[in-house]
């Protein structure tokens, strides 16, 4: 049957409206990497390229701190560097453990079962990291080939400590330990190859301050062996690690079409990285998130995250009693032009999920923040000394 | 082990050559569209993002010709598209017709494989393209599932003729058909909804002139029930159409983070296609390659595939005698910055590839191709009549 119009839209300029992004991700992106997206483009298999190649992996590689040689950006977003860990590493049969402490937990369960494998869990609550207790007793009892757990639970604004203690328990056990890095890496104390994590990814637009579109992806040569010595080949082509190889190893063959600009924007995101020093930039995510933790704090409200495993990327604050999240947020967006999310999960119309993250953990972004939030939550109620929080923030920030 | 060094790595401003592309993709950019890659981003579930979201929809169903609801943007370079395309329609045990007549083909099968179904062949050689008799024919002896063939075989130059014919043959025996259109989409006349297609997926990056990342996919309402009813979910959670249509259809849900970047520039690049009307510009494209073809033609140069099946974007021409297609490769891209590429596979050797696609397709590049690959060929030794060839193209042109 012929289409049934012929006349084409009518679609005008593309106008978004000017956010501030303090949400979940994406997070704002710094002025030099959306300029970077604006550059003409070469063939992914151009000499200069593989140049590129070369210089973002060995970015990436400073910012997971690691040697990897295995260490990439997937042509997809975070989801997509996170399926082709779980789904290279798991083969039918292996068994898999996956936390149930957030939203991204249940992620990797649903993707190690499309992979072939068996899932198995260790229990904590949403909002609670992971107790190496747990995990050695997960081990014990069921023996699993592969152990993921998520340092940086944007769901639940909790960092799990203790990570050397749980690849430990894995190592142990001859099992590979795979960490989701998204909310993570390039904000947060993340040391790959000292905390001995095998398989870490991440995604580009959070602490990274990246478009979504190429995601990091780290492997070390334990895991790699395990990739290329699997019996049957990953159940997806396009995320087969096994075929990447030979692209973005030392062959340099065309296995698809990297997404070039992607790839450009993130070489910026990492430069400025490098640039500012990997451990400079956790202490300024640690010192912008912590004023803003102390605001919210002295504005009466409270962090669902006890400070030991305060996650300074995503404040997870709770929903003060008498409003609604969802009145908040559409507030903040509409009055404000200020973007931040709320609970997914078991903390759905619990929490407030505010990021600092990358480019967006400034002092500027975070006055504006607390001034905004202030004001939206009074005039919808809530019962909070908003005066006492902009001067706990201000003396943090200043 | 903590990492070997910490200083981090010594990387410099982007500075990539300025190529003109002409080459099997990416194609050249046009300015409109890399501008519309410096916009600062919103977020993903933003409101005004599920407005972009709409306008992408609508552009893509006007330039794929169809009024399939189930018409997205994948997350992915061109191979997602296509692996959401195979990895969703094939389920296990389901058997899928792939052709042999060139490169992508072999990746439908590996596709195909890697979701669990069995493939069969239809046999044409590298360079031909299909006959509707021997469909016929591998229909009565497998009575395939699904049917995959390539609409635009970017690694022959040849285009499929008789596609109505193809899909009367496939419905006959109630398979779904599924149409590769990476280097068809907006560049040859496509009629996905005339031609009855069920399926049909392509990549930004060819005759859409918009860098990879985002890429053009739809599904008719009986490929998608196909899809909606499967017994075991898809393979990839990734690329799972069923939990995509949360995101792009009614209910806008969270499922992964869009590449919203690549969504803003695959919007402008389709405000093109829209501008300049779809018809016009399939004539377009007709227009320019055919300047070229007469060209080389005149040059002495011979055309892989006859007139019948001539794919314009992409010009399979025989290398000469006396020339190694390598040598005339780099000598074009080192001395004129000028791209082409290659044979793959059973062409290796024995054709150059010459795009001429989208932004690409203009009058400019074409004289640039011409004068460029007459004089590089000239000086290799190879017996051309550049004066001809030149004269042939600026005639066309004019």
């Amino acid at each position: 049957m012929p289409r049934d119009s012929d006349d084409p839209p009518a679609v005008g300029e593309l106008t978004p409206p000017d956010r501030t992004l303090m949400g979940p991700g994406p997070s704002d992106v710094h002025p030099r990497v959306l300029r970077a997206m604006s550059t003409p483009l070469v063939g992914h298999l151009d000499p200069s390229f593989i140049d590129v190649m070369n210089e973002v992996q060995e970015l990436l590689r400073y910012t997971f701190r690691t040697d990897n040689q295995w260490t990439i950006p997937v042509s997809g977003t975070g989801s997509a560097s996170m399926e082709a860990a779980i789904g290279n590493l798991v083969e039918p049969g292996d068994t898999m453990l996956v936390p149930t402490n957030g939203y991204f937990g249940g992620r990797m369960e649903s993707m190690a079962e499309r992979a072939g494998g068996d899932v198995v869990h260790v229990d904590a609550p949403w909002g609670e990291p992971l107790d190496p207790a747990d995990v050695e007793a997960a081990f014990a009892e069921h023996q699993p080939d592969v152990f993921g757990f998520v340092h940086a639970e944007t769901s639940t604004g909790v960092r799990q400590p203790d990570v050397p203690e749980l690849t430990r328990i894995a190592h142990e056990h001859d099992a590979y330990v795979i960490a989701d890095c998204v909310t993570s890496l390039g904000g947060v104390e993340l040391r790959v190859d000292e905390w001995d994590v095998d398989v870490a990814y991440s995604g580009p637009q959070k602490c990274l301050s990246c478009p979504p579109g190429a995601s990091p992806l780290t492997l070390n040569d334990r895991a790699m062996e395990k990739v290329l010595s699997r019996e049957e080949p990953a159940r997806s082509w396009y995320l087969d690690l096994s075929l990447l190889e030979g692209y973005w190893g030392d062959e340099r063959a065309y296995h698809h079409t990297a997404p070039i600009t992607n790839v450009y924007a993130l070489r910026e995101a990492l430069r400025l990285v490098a640039e500012e020093g990997i451990e400079a930039r956790w202490e300024r995510h640690l010192e912008t998130a912590g004023a803003l933790k102390a605001g919210v704090e002295a504005m009466g409200l409270e962090m669902n995250a006890p400070d030991e495993y305060w996650l300074p990327s995503l404040n997870a604050v709770r929903v003060p009693d008498g409003v609604e999240d969802g009145d908040v947020i559409d507030a903040l967006l509409d009055g404000y032009d200020l973007e931040i999310a709320g609970g997914l999960g078991d903390l759905s119309g619990e929490i407030f999920r505010i990021g600092c993250m990358g480019h967006s953990a400034r002092p500027g972004n975070v006055a504006l923040l607390m001034s905004a939030l202030g004001d939206v939550l009074e005039r919808q109620g809530a019962d909070v000394d908003v005066d006492a929080g902009l001067s706990a923030t201000s003396e943090r920030l200043g």
